[in-house]
């Protein structure tokens, strides 16, 4: 697929829900590669997870060709152009709001490596906190967090406080210039158009599993 | 709906993608109920979750007919079916692994209650943490894990451990009979058929932002 080709493909708007299973492509792309699997078929990446190899090719088709009919997908191929795609054939910066137990382990957290992601500032409102490290970051002042993220050009912010003080900080996030929260506190945050914003909610992920027990 | 209809809709076997907007659908109804609205479209749904008002109508249309065309759905009464059909119009107990800054921050969760899931037991490895409290429960030696979670006969666990001892973890929970894993570790993990794993990836939620940014 040419340049132009995925330009052209990108400008018509895809759908957020397709977006969203861009990840789980990639994901499930990145240990085939571990495993040293040169080529899959749409039908074994869907079998694999749990969804029609149709949808898969529709998915893909709003991004360009990725490969040629019966021939399967090459792994490294299709991996990478979904890592230009996603933009994490890039590193983007990331601000930590939370330094409770949660924060500590995001900050320690040794999956963002090598997928695009790495905190470079953590903030917390507890005086205690304030000044001491967390893995390679000074715990700054939570007030001072819209003027320092703006200062460094982040656009990627991390929300680990609990749910009475999570809009708070996401509107501080936002007045920093931030365009996209993970949300970890279990409740839901209002954002201004144009910012994103993904909840991390276990329950959600149990319940999946629930349907499925007796 | 009638219980017989509901029976015969669910042996026709649902695929889990759809399975899996369900948990989507009642966290939306939840807040749709808090704010006190009692009924809604599938459009106004379909919009505030940014995907096509067909989609939940057909995904619905899996376990009988909740609502009368053009009526709109009764928040309350779908509510209710969709936890009767997650299973969490019930409490599911859930044993937890890893007593660290994860383990902690799971175990003090307060997203948990009213939604259908508690933890408790909690097990690590470190001789230093095994028999102090952590939220209601002791935390107690993971060696004993099969045997503690067959005699309670919990059916669903949460893995908080560092990668390299997850697929241990998730071993030992599966010979104790558990049948639903929700794992927080950066790795894959291997189970026999029957048992459900869902990871928490908050890579892949992230990723499905940085498509978004400049």
């Amino acid at each position: 697929m040419t340049q132009d080709s995925r330009m052209e493909a990108e400008e018509r708007e895809v759908p957020e829900i397709v977006v969203g299973r861009l990840p789980i492509y990639l994901r499930a792309l990145a240990h085939m590669a571990e495993e040293g699997q040169r080529i899959v078929a749409s039908q074994e990446l869907a079998q694999r997870l749990g969804m029609s190899s149709a949808q898969i090719r529709k998915d893909l088709s709003h991004f360009g060709e990725f490969g040629k009919q019966g021939m399967g997908y090459d792994v490294a191929y299709l991996r990478n152009q979904l890592r230009n795609i996603l933009k994490v054939d890039r590193v983007w910066d990331m601000v930590l709001v939370g330094a409770g137990d949660l924060g500590h382990a995001i900050a320690n957290y040794g999956g963002f490596e090598g997928r695009g992601f790495r905190v470079v500032a953590v903030f917390d409102s507890n005086p205690q906190k304030i000044g001491r490290q967390l893995a390679r970051c000074e715990i700054r002042d939570v007030a001072d967090l819209p003027e320092v993220v703006r200062d460094m050009g982040v656009q990627v912010g991390i929300v680990a406080v609990p749910a009475s003080v999570a809009q708070d900080v996401v509107d501080k996030l936002v007045a920093g210039g931030v365009k996209a929260i993970l949300n970890y506190a279990p409740i839901s945050v209002i954002v201004p158009g144009g910012v994103h914003v993904q909840h991390i909610d276990p329950v959600a992920h149990l319940q999946r599993m629930s349907y499925y027990l007796d």
